[in-house]
């Protein structure tokens, strides 16, 4: 029999669940939650909380759903601190963008891609994130592709094939046939290793065109699609995203009201990830328009070494809320229960019963304070299907 | 004889001294420290590091000297999560500002506001500032003031008597009998207790005629004058404070070009206060047109429950080279030898021989990835007066 462990005393519990107390984030106050196993048993007022082989006083103090981090590009070595240095100060520097980081990818060993990916793992879960997708993108060659997959899946659930990151140097003249080769052998060596098939549809990358191609041959294989969508540019990526069926359109920073209509008419999510602007200085997408036009929104960090280097879903949330319209329990809402609807997931991103026990505690008396207190690190203990990984 | 410790392999090691290595913040790479006591007693080359009694391998990360928090209120009671809340949600909220804080903190007994404090300085301290200046300014009575400070002085070195923050309630209709009670029985009070005289000078609260009157005589009683300044409106604080010899204004959103030139052709420093800015959706001080006049330019956090709730420095640094034009290496120098000027401290925020051994470790190759990875609590190791109060 699994061991079961109740957390008494919590302050506010944000279930995410709105049958389960007000608002979409469905908040009890003086709540417990019990634990059982690798699961959510019993959410409820502490009072009537039953009895466990463990039980934990969290003394009023906030608890939520770990946060679910749909999008990062966490398999790279190399270091471009100073490219970004460069970018901020004002100074020219001859950046070969998501190049610079395919080299030294490829020319880094697995143990030092593993090692990598593992820290940043580990350094998520500090900040209360417990389900994290991440991508290939580094390697555009079949071998160094299928490599980043491999080494990703024995880490992490959430596995995204992006051989259509950008075009291999190798092809860079010639991007159909890069497009023939993440639609053939690379997809050969990939499919194995992946759920989800993703393509940057971007001027300078992929067309739109060329992304159907890319996600249609990776649906014939059985991934499914998620797309990078109207981040630079206006462009096709947000509607082909919804005609395909794509759980997900990432970034949404240039929209037309046309592309706001199809998220709307359709089943996929807008995932914005405000640290890329913020890291860009770009402006931000607008999350108060997508959210009044019914548009399910998520949270996710962008986390890469070039345009995003943040781990941090609470700065994403404290972000959303200063600069992209949301309100605290909106952004909360999307980094963690909008995160799992990304990923078409009904297991994580919320608190109910028969929910994965990814439970995140707060040193505040409330979920309000991620975005109140922007920059602090509040997370005081991070349990992951049911066992507690941090404690500070 | 005092134990020593040498810190060797720091990756980059920024002391802050133009004279030990290049650029404004003096980085040394490669480098060691070592801490003899209470301080610095070596910087240089790993490899002409002499030996101390301990011997920490810092493996490649970055030093830089812990930060310097000119600014904060954190003598307060009381919770206004719900008005930071319906403020960002949009929703009426009949908020009674900083009037609400002052109720609750005046009902609070002193252990509730030493408790308080406690927690905070700790938080701060997690974050790398080992210098913080904390302020009265929420009691309002000769009685309630001198409270805060004695709590206050008690914990920090640099404490702030701020009566002028607001007229008390009880002088809403009188705000001269106020200022009269401010620079009389109320300075009697408090002047044993502080180092600095310091008022809010802006429409609303005290007028330049006002402030002039509650620093001159905080001046006559041996504390030294520091501003509120320009943050919500153009006004005359910060020339005031120029002509006073403050050692800071603060806040200095709004400035006109002769401002500017004042704050240039003086020595008072021009703190900045961006998550001041960040949490109540207003305009970024300019900080680019301050350093480009050649104005000293300070960093902090404003520390307090109304309109700015953070205490973290690197959230501070992050927003000031997104916002304000500043480069990483501008921002983390104004976090800490920029504080140490609004402070008028020589012992502080650099790391050379004879500081304070006050020594923040990241879990960074650079300080640039306080800019580079904005939210990631990177801070690994606090010392503070040569002994480490915090490691992760």
């Amino acid at each position: 029999m699994a061991a079961t462990t109740v957390i008494r005393n919590i302050g506010s519990l944000a279930t995410g669940d709105p049958q389960l107390g007000p608002g979409p984030l469905g908040v009890l106050r003086d709540a417990a939650l019990v634990i059982d196993g690798e699961r959510v048993a019993w959410v409820g007022p502490t009072g009537l909380a039953p009895a466990a082989d463990t039980a934990l006083d969290a003394e009023g103090r906030a608890a939520l759903p770990g946060f679910v981090d749909s999008h990062s590009h966490l398999v790279f070595a190399g270091d471009r601190t100073e490219e970004f240095n460069a970018r901020m100060s004002g100074r020219p520097y001859s950046a070969g963008g998501i190049r610079t980081t395919v080299a030294a990818t490829r020319a880094a060993s697995d143990a030092e891609l593993a090692a990598t990916l593992d820290r940043h793992v580990r350094e998520a879960l500090r900040q209360g994130t417990t389900t994290l997708e991440t991508k290939s993108g580094y390697g555009l060659t079949p071998e160094e592709e299928a490599r980043a997959l491999r080494i990703a899946a024995t880490r992490l659930e959430e596995v995204t094939y992006l051989g259509a990151h950008v075009a291999a140097p190798e092809y860079a003249d010639d991007v159909a046939g890069y497009v023939d080769l993440v639609t053939g052998p690379m997809l050969d060596a990939c499919a194995p290793h992946a759920r989800w098939v993703d393509v940057f549809c971007e001027r300078g990358a992929f067309d739109g065109d060329q992304a159907r191609a890319v996600l249609t041959a990776g649906v014939a294989r059985g991934l499914l699609p998620r797309v990078h969508a109207n981040q630079l540019t206006y462009g096709p990526g947000v509607q082909l995203a919804v005609e395909l069926g794509a759980a997900s359109a990432d970034h949404c920073t240039h929209l037309t009201d046309a592309d706001v209509a199809a998220l709307a008419a359709g089943s996929t999510v807008a995932t914005l990830l405000p640290g890329c602007e913020f890291s860009t200085r770009a402006d931000y997408p607008d999350a108060r328009r997508l959210l009044d036009a019914g548009v399910t929104v998520a949270l996710s960090t962008d986390c890469n070494p070039g345009s995003s280097f943040t781990s941090s879903m609470p700065f994403c949330v404290a972000v959303a809320v200063r600069e992209m319209g949301m309100t605290p329990d909106e952004a909360v809402w999307s980094a963690t229960a909008g995160g799992a609807a990304a990923l078409r997931r009904e297991d994580v991103g919320r608190l109910r019963p028969g929910a994965r026990a990814d439970v995140v505690l707060l040193d505040a008396p409330s979920h309000v304070h991620l975005a109140y207190r922007p920059g602090v690190p509040l997370v005081t203990d991070v349990w992951r299907r049911g066992e507690r990984v941090w404690h500070r």
